[in-house]
């Protein structure tokens, strides 16, 4: 899936919550250990993985949210390419940031999704 | 010049800073004094508002970051299109996301663009 393959999740989810502010978030490659990689490969517990993206997406009555997104790349991504896909709709501009930036730091910390 | 004809421009950011972690964000329409619209038109007074978001990119040093690129459209905006478009590279994760968000802060309040 290149990130590009991404574009009908955007259009969906702008086109369900017209007229109100979205943020989208696309993060991708890090460096892993300090050294330079041409690629990296994400494994998963799939069924797991879902489930806990699911919860995580649970905690959005933090904030007052339309709709979230999240998509993780699986197998071989390289370099330069996104891994993880995050895009939100909300009235308010800052709970879009906020969630944002709740969802990438959980799904990294405790969905089982391994770098190899 | 729709959202996708952006992607030059990301693409550009992340083959720049390969290896290193990125965060590209989108905002995109909101309502305009609690009222349904079919597009925004937007206008500048261009020369300052490039001085002025260069001046806000300036701040750069309050986080390690890579590269910045920011894009405002102007004229007419249909809705569920994207008018903001900020793309950060950083080593960090948190950096890329403090400094998105005081960007797109920084542009709304003080960029010497207006919406019709």
């Amino acid at each position: 899936m290149s990130p590009w393959a991404l574009k009908p999740c955007v259009v969906n989810l702008l086109s369900r919550t017209r007229t109100k502010r979205k943020v989208t978030l696309f993060t991708t490659r890090d460096t892993f250990d300090g050294k330079t990689v041409l690629e990296l490969r994400y494994e998963a517990y799939v069924p797991m993985a879902i489930g806990c993206i699911k919860s995580i997406c649970s905690s959005r009555s933090k904030w007052n949210l339309k709709s979230i997104v999240v998509a993780h790349r699986l197998g071989p991504v390289p370099v330069g390419e996104t891994s993880v896909f995050i895009a939100i709709s909300a009235v308010h501009r800052t709970d879009a940031l906020d969630a944002c930036k709740f969802l990438i730091d959980e799904i990294k910390a405790s969905v089982p999704i391994w770098k190899k």
